[in-house]
């Protein structure tokens, strides 16, 4: 069995990234779902988050969102976040196959790809992309699994943590903030 | 008087436990109810006590819900929790009683059932079953009836803290989670 | 000018309360008022206040509200609380004017009457009633004029604490909490 | 290059004030937008703030709102705090440019405005007006653009203690706080 590159070269894996993906509940929320009585929900995301995602965007990074649950809200924030539609994959519970057809649509490799998660549903995604990522809300065993995991807590700005960090891996993220400090 | 087994022997009252039954606002719930302006509620639960409910459902555990409230939010909740609709009892004020019915339902007896509570209005559940578990932020008194209390708050993970523990003690706990990390 | 009762006798003064009349955000919620794009208002109550109206509606205690905004919420929230409709008293921004109508309404003198508020705007309901008592997030001015502050924020059980505080002033609190946990 | 004078006098530039601009997301608001399922937009707004926008406003201080992003929740709030509707501009990305329309709209000069803000899209507004002010929650890079920074974070009271630490530097606070004191 080979070690992954991130066990051995954390830096020279992060530099591979072309795609950062995540998961939505618990990750890029707190987690919360809000029920309406006419059986809706309403679930929260963090603008400081919608600023990393930019961030990364400028950058040249892919972001893609993985539930495996289907939701409006999800697809109306994805907008907003300016992810393209054919990366939001809902209602795949296999966090591994929903990162496979994000390779295949963007044509990177699994090394390429990073992934966010914060339970255990997420595990198959962290195994088998190239830079596994954990909020600090997610169990043990999730964060035993990841190269690197997050101060923060989802949905309390743990993706704009992890972006933030990532940028600053490969070299990008003085760029991008100077940038918005010279408007 | 008859001491009740989780005084004496808390493991094996926990190997009889076939239901677990619960509160609403408060447990699954961190209690805050949103009126809006047309007179609905809006009630947030956490997806984190989400894997919790699939989790014990794997391991065989029936789950039911009892609140004195009736929502429609509550309905939707329990749907996805895959609740079965008739473990859903609304609108009854006395919990012993919502308990009993609950057993007559699942044909289990009260021994074999444990129920979460937050609140006063938990005791009568609480006193007649197999084994009392209180959340964290409940009163001492409702505390001092219960054979495990949870170090999380009612919609903070409180109610998959207690429903990992009881899968920990029932020996089910390490199946169950290796199932999801060898997805 | 003569002291008020409860700078010289608090557990007097507390004997005489016969009515709790209290403001509604950041007292009875946290503060925090949810904007739809449809202009409409979203606000939070917290089910272990509603605990506490019922108890204190059980030992004797009338209840009321007084806010200086106008929403259908506060309606809806005090329908649940089993507030009585003329309790209510909506858009009135003096809150010593409120507490005087709530005084005729109920056939009480203002030395029978307790307010709870949480900011400057409550401070003509604190000067004039029988027992003026603030929540933890209240400005120091707003605290030097009650009698009594909770150790809870408004909508964090702010209200419970000092409804609880009082039924032990007045020594109705174990008959109250008995008969729950004797259901 | 000539040092601005917050640098060298605080009080000074506080005194020349008469204008408040600020941010919304992360600085009114805790950061956190609801999604539903309608793809409507839900935010949070601060009571205690409100408090503040009137005492200021009683002060003789003009308030102001600028956001890069557009809704009706805005809209909404901006009207119950009762900022008129030319001073709320929304979907203006660089908040230079929005601060400088602000001053033409309401015959200001730069140096008679302060900015409040809580993220790097902020920081082009911080630049260019007379008191630049950060919220707890800020990057570090936003912070040293601020003459001062607030113990709060956005959504959480941050506002209301800019404006009274602004109108106690402005020898204007006792007299508005005395005002609700004496009603």
């Amino acid at each position: 069995v080979e070690e992954p590159l991130w066990k051995t070269d954390l830096n020279a894996a992060c530099q591979r990234i072309k795609l950062v993906a995540m998961d939505v509940d618990g990750t890029l929320t707190d987690g919360r779902i809000y029920f309406t009585e006419q059986g809706d929900f309403i679930k929260s995301f963090d603008a400081a988050d919608g600023w990393a995602f930019a961030a990364a965007r400028k950058a040249g990074l892919i972001l893609a969102l993985a539930t495996g649950r289907r939701s409006e809200t999800v697809r109306a924030r994805a907008r907003e976040f300016k992810v393209a539609p054919y990366n939001v994959i809902q209602g795949m519970n296999n966090k591994g196959d929903a990162l496979k057809k994000l390779c295949r649509l963007n044509n990177v490799t699994l090394e390429e790809c990073a992934f966010i998660g914060d339970d255990y549903v997420d595990a198959a995604g962290l195994k088998v992309c190239g830079l596994p990522l954990a909020v600090a809300n997610a169990p043990d065993e999730i964060k035993a699994l990841s190269a690197y995991v997050s101060n923060h807590s989802g949905g309390d700005s743990a993706v704009r943590e992890l972006l933030v960090w990532l940028l600053r891996e490969q070299g990008k993220l003085k760029q991008v903030v100077d940038w918005y400090l010279a408007q």
